[in-house]
């Protein structure tokens, strides 16, 4: 009863033909169908049909995001929570993406477009390509960075406090940590399962994807990752380093129609029920944003300020 | 609402001080405190006030094993579910084990004991030991093999079938994967979170501990521990390898009184709220043990079929 | 003054066009050239034209083994030190192979055919493979398990001592590593640079390829060497593994026509001018053979006694 | 015939016990004796009674820095090159430093005395300590970072070409890679093994250590000694990160007495007989210095022009 995991996550593409190429040859991801100029896209790790829907756009952007509920039945429960929030619900036929369910669609207080559905068809992977390990949806991708499994999204908001709480009052969603400067919550981030997060909100001046993680086999990986990005032409942001927040490798780049993709590895699992969430603050800064590596000014901050919270004494 | 976690392990020891060395000075594990000629101790990644209760005893043995429920209200829950299921449950007073709330105990079928509680103290970390990590309990131990926090334990039972179907019915865990040989239940993990297994059970002619997990901060740190342990003069008794089931990395030892550890690593998560448990059968061994990497015959199979059965062609 | 490297290694192949591919496509080699129906490879961080030539013959072998020389002068110096020892020197012409210099060629007393050079063009490699990495001769290979750069060969031979002392007498290789079965030397490792060995030999019933073993960028890409290998349908036939001699990490497979590879990483390195071989006896194993991992009977003894000898205790 | 490797580096200590400890508690080597004051220390991989000496000063700095001569003869033959140079060449006796034979010294054109001997005593390592592993002096060092063996010096000189051009040809370095800048060589790397470098020569007002670097057992453990060194309070210059020249992993701190330590994994080798200098200029910056990872600025330009250089556009 709850939602049970980040399903997707549909991106806004300019060029939807190159990003498909970077998901595919460079960070080594699945072309699972294509219907109506979308892109289904997969991880090798990933069971179901699709992880991420490439859709062409006039803008680079988040589209929507899609949630796993537990069972079919907290899609009404969810239905009614949302309405009696006083958000509006639209309720999608089965087929709105390929292999879905019935599913809802509401707007969060951030502006974010969110989707809730319960059956997902699994992918449907040829037999030259399944694994010898049947509890592995197909064989590892040894072709560019072959990233594993989706992992979380990080959205842009103009009020963290009221994308949070909605979070959490509505949907159910625990907060794990927070970074609090000045006293306001500049950043958030919960999650539903022992992951530190599916999803997570850093103040920003409007809507926006920051940026949308894949998890890898190992942290090994990630170290293999930024010589295939750098091989491949890509800009690294920020990384390979390793966050305070959340303990996991990142490594970020923008994919070709700009949205930002972190490559994700390593973190801590939270198995306490009666976990309390972890505060940090101006003077926990930088470590919160990076225990080591390279970093850009945090954007929940403007921008001397962030400068200067940035400096490691 | 439900089991959450895996709290501790109670390890009955004949050398109980040769066994507390070994955990702290080799494993890299904290003493947390002793109590009546019991020694309690946690891994630098656990928040609990103790995660391994090393208990005198005149073998080594499984004393009990304890999960935390969800919710205080929970164990009225499950004492009454347990009790319908025809065993008894004796109801235990706060501090029974150090810093632990009100507790039930009772018998599984295989006879193994198995307690749920739901309040745990945090450990008491001295200021010298914290880190600038706020979501980690303490720094890093760089002592030895500096194990991460508890995963899991294995359990000889007589009667696979018995026990795995009364964790699934009375207290609700799932069954992610399983090894049915000649048509029988050979082996079963089950989870009550995304990990594949807090518990698991293998056919045994008598109760017992297979083994108990502990997890390290990366899969890298497995081929550290190997160094670590054979430096030591500790034996070796399978791996470093790759488990198939569970997609783990693996490496058996066992400590001085002669309970069985395993130090892991890897591994992957669960978040389809539809899985369908995986079953290996004859034909998918060896590599459901050993995805690769050095191995003993399997043990839910007589030994000359155990033998044949771990053959690779 | 002296042999300074192993430059290349000929296989003769039943199926040439399958080693090639698996070579290609699964250790992530590149194919340099073709010529007369060979065709000549280089993994991704060897500079010269190529370090490994595939024939086409009615049987896998190994062909020749190729070492460069510090000077062109190095040529009649060694050529004069071969006929001295009453072995006959055949001068091949530049572009015998391709991009290489003037060279000799020789057997050696276990029969195995050695040729020496000092030229060597360096490898054509496109524009669009160059890295920014100017340090290194092309960008990383993501494809398959991308091997950096040849390591070494080891040899069968009938009799260890004779190849060995003439290595060191004749060629100056300095002896690093030996394996002493009852006082018979049965087998040594041999280097003329930091590394421990470019040439073993192991005692055998008759001459052969052991092994022609490629070493990776860092050991973390053996464990993904190994899921790469095991996907692709290649058998594993020892490792991942620890060796104790070299302190290297193996892993070894056959190529298509038959001709064994070591995978190969990590190991220690030789620095000190007053270095003593190390002697490894009966007593030694299987440390000496695998420090840790799954290991074969070692071919340097008879079969009842191999497997006696790799009992761990 | 020549220099064989980089033998020690002596440290001048404000605090020779506190520098001793961090380099026996965090960095994790070993106290081999002390002697006049001054405190002998090695690695775990280092075979030789001592790579380190730490010597009480008014302040920090490097000491002198000694190679070992491939034989004896060799002493006599860079005494007479050096002094045909026109430096002056001093004779030690053996036991100057413990274990050590017979020694010339003299000083070099940016101003550091150098060391040359070829006669060195083996650690006297206890029995308790010795591994299975014979090739290996010792078990590993499980304590903190455990540092495995002495690998280069970078020295600050205020001209980098005439010591460059001296170390070539007086005493026979081979020069590996190089940066120039506005047409000044900015820093040089040199080697005598196929390390790129054992010396680096970096441009600076007046001499002085840059940094002295000590080599891991495998990269993997970078990620690790960054934990152990930021637990200890330990502030972290720049790294982990991945250079361009010398393709190696780099992690840097200054160890209490105020002398720069990096901590060192991966590289690459050079077995080229024929291997011109890599030259890096502005264009190739920063990834000449940084392939990834945070830097600082680069120390051989002038601050301004270096923030410049050291923006990735």
């Amino acid at each position: 009863m709850g939602i049970a995991t980040l399903g997707h996550v549909e991106l806004r593409c300019t060029d939807v033909e190159a990003s498909r190429d970077h998901f595919h040859d460079v960070l080594g991801m699945e072309e699972s169908l294509r219907e109506d100029g979308r892109i289904y896209m997969r991880a090798w790790g990933d069971w179901d049909t699709f992880t991420l829907a490439l859709v062409p756009a006039g803008e680079s952007a988040v589209g929507h995001v899609a949630f796993q509920v537990e069972e079919p039945a907290d899609l009404d429960r969810y239905a009614d929570r949302i309405e009696r929030a006083g958000h509006e619900v639209e309720w999608l036929d089965p087929g709105a993406d390929p292999g879905q369910g019935e599913a809802i669609r509401f707007t969060e207080p951030g502006g974010h477009r969110i989707e809730l559905y319960h059956e997902m068809e699994r992918a449907d992977v040829p037999p030259e390509k399944r694994s010898d390990l049947k509890n592995q949806p197909q064989v590892y991708v040894d072709r560019g960075v072959g990233v594993r499994r989706i992992d979380h999204v990080n959205l842009k908001v103009p009020d963290v406090d009221a994308s949070t709480e909605w979070f959490r009052e509505v949907l159910e969603f625990e907060l794990r940590e927070q970074l609090v400067l000045d006293g306001d919550r500049a950043a958030a981030w919960l999650s539903v399962s022992p992951l530190v997060h599916e999803v997570a909100f850093v103040d920003a001046d409007e809507s926006a994807l920051n940026h949308l993680a894949y998890y890898l086999k190992a942290e090994r990986e990630l170290y293999r990752a930024v010589d295939v990005l750098k091989d491949n032409g890509v800009e690294i942001l920020e990384g390979p380093g390793h966050h305070g927040i959340s303990q996991a490798m990142f490594l970020y780049h923008d994919e070709p129609s700009g949205n930002e993709i972190e490559v994700f590895a390593g973190g801590y699992l939270i198995f306490d029920p009666n976990w309390e969430p972890v505060t940090w603050t101006e003077e926990d800064l930088p470590e919160a944003v990076a225990w080591w590596g390279e970093t850009r000014p945090f954007s929940g901050a403007d921008d001397d300020e962030a400068d200067e919270l940035m400096e490691r004494e």
